[in-house]
């Protein structure tokens, strides 16, 4: 592993390799960047120049936003590659082979990270013939270069050097990586998100609540204490606090919450034309009015305010817990 | 249905009641509260003083938290009330025999709310002989004065002037009501809690992710979203924006999510001892260190900044969409 991560290649650049790029950029990194598409390296031009305030609060933005190079083939240049981030289609044979030539063409012990959104990398590293034991998932989520969760997911054939390296990288750019102990598919924070996501889609399918008022349910409830204290820290409030806080709520709610739970499970969303159907229609009556570039104009301005404002807290940052 | 509420009348003043307290007191409303515990008035006068930055924003401290009179028995009392909060034990009993003495007492036409956290109205309104079409359930998130959201939810025989009239009070309170169509366990809220809360035991107690990982899951990453566009709208702007691109989102990605569900149904947290104690001593290990005098202080101060900055933007106030 080389101790100093100078230039990273960043392989495939849709929404989310675009903002790995503004992301290593912004810290100085050096980037070699490639993807098949059409218009490819303009949306990425587009995309850097969009991100000027974000590159100014780390430096100087022409010096920062044009350390980089879109080739038309990264297979040669990935022996100058430090790292690689790979973010192609989410697609079994594809990524096979995409990973057998990064494992064949990087420098011996260069890290592997993909930005796969579910898939486990065993499913995809059968063919790597050099050393598989430095592949692992690095899963951003978008956009990359501003929320700062990425979940490392090491295949059992990871090595615990290529896995602290993983954490050590990210973290040194201001990110907030965890670490899964073992693949599962979705890994955790898109599992997180259907199991609410079914609830919601059931809900508004069988006409108990419109989708407008279901986003309402979360944005000005829930919602603004998971962007602060998580699921299990928000339970041990619940109960008071502290570890002892969490298990007095679950045994003075544990008989309520199981009774929901059933019914939830009972109800669950079936994915049915019909369901689907009625949650279509609701979210069209519901969401037709939203003038959505006013709304990403506006979510983006308040997410960097809330970065913000945790960043200046002890225990909500993105700094390791003591 | 009296024209204009000025006396709340604030049944039980545990925690739920104590928050309501403050945001009726704050606009200028007259409460008379009664909870028959040990130390309650005493409890709601420290409330009230910590509360005090909050009531300068509406106006006089002294002259506003002061305006209440907390009674030993609110029974002769309720013919004064404009509206009732009732904030009893979360017991079907209990609240049976609680609404019948509501009912019998207040004006004819005085909307009574319960602040059932997930037991509809229907289960304890049997024995209300006078007028059970005003009862309804008006449950808010913890603390009531901070968090916007109502959650609005009617019996059959509510009618629809007491749940046009609930939802117009509490708006006019600056919360951000919600209604339920149809009565079911947990309401909305509750049961997306659930949702969400039962995959994380499940990833925890099987040894996935740590405690401490999982929360950081939420709060460096989608947390972040549901804090700003809900679950629904985060899906459409995920495939581009608008209706087209929710749907567009569940069709590409449809596969997945139900792969995903799949495995989370099949290994959904089942409350067994063993998977229990691997929760509970997860959480203890992980949340064991935290400091949750600083946390509280320092979310409830990130809280305010948050909704301060979502009220400065059209699309995430409070404010009734257009």
């Amino acid at each position: 592993m080389p101790q100093e991560i100078r230039t990273v290649a960043i392989v495939g650049c849709g929404v989310i390799g675009m903002g790995w790029a503004t992301l290593f950029l912004s810290k100085g990194l050096k980037v070699i960047v490639s993807d098949p598409a059409e218009g490819a390296k303009d949306a990425l031009e587009r995309y850097l120049k969009q991100a000027r305030p974000f590159f100014e609060a780390y430096g100087d933005f022409e010096q920062l936003a044009t350390n980089y190079e879109f080739v038309s083939d990264i297979v040669p240049r990935l022996s100058e590659a430090d790292f690689v981030q790979e973010n192609g289609p989410e697609r079994e044979q594809f990524k096979r082979g995409l990973m057998k030539t990064l494992d064949e063409h990087t420098r011996p012990g260069v890290l592997i990270a993909s930005s796969s959104s579910g898939l486990p990398s065993s499913a995809f590293i059968q063919d790597c013939t050099q050393d598989p034991s430095r592949i692992l998932i690095g899963h951003p989520f978008n956009p990359p270069h501003l929320i700062p969760l990425v979940e490392v997911v090491p295949h059992p054939g990871t090595s615990e050097k290529t896995i602290s390296a993983a954490m050590s990288f990210y973290q040194s750019l201001g990110k907030r990586p965890i670490l899964l102990h073992q693949e599962v598919p979705g890994f955790v924070s898109n599992r997180l998100q259907a199991a609410i996501n079914n609830e919601a889609y059931s809900l508004i399918s069988r006409g108990i609540v419109s989708a407008q008022d279901l986003d309402l349910a979360v944005t000005q409830g829930p919602g603004l204490r998971w962007a602060l204290t998580g699921p299990i820290a928000t339970n041990a409030l619940g109960g008071g606090g502290g570890p002892d806080g969490f298990v007095q709520r679950l045994e003075r709610l544990g008989p309520s919450i199981r009774a929901w739970e059933d019914d939830i499970f009972k109800h669950r969303f079936d994915w049915s034309d019909e369901r689907l159907s009625a949650l279509k229609d609701s979210v069209k009556k519901g969401l037709g009015a939203t003038d959505w570039r006013d709304l990403i104009e506006e979510r983006d301005s308040v997410l960097v305010q809330l970065l913000a404002a945790k960043s200046r807290t002890t225990t909500m940052g993105t700094q390791l817990p003591k």
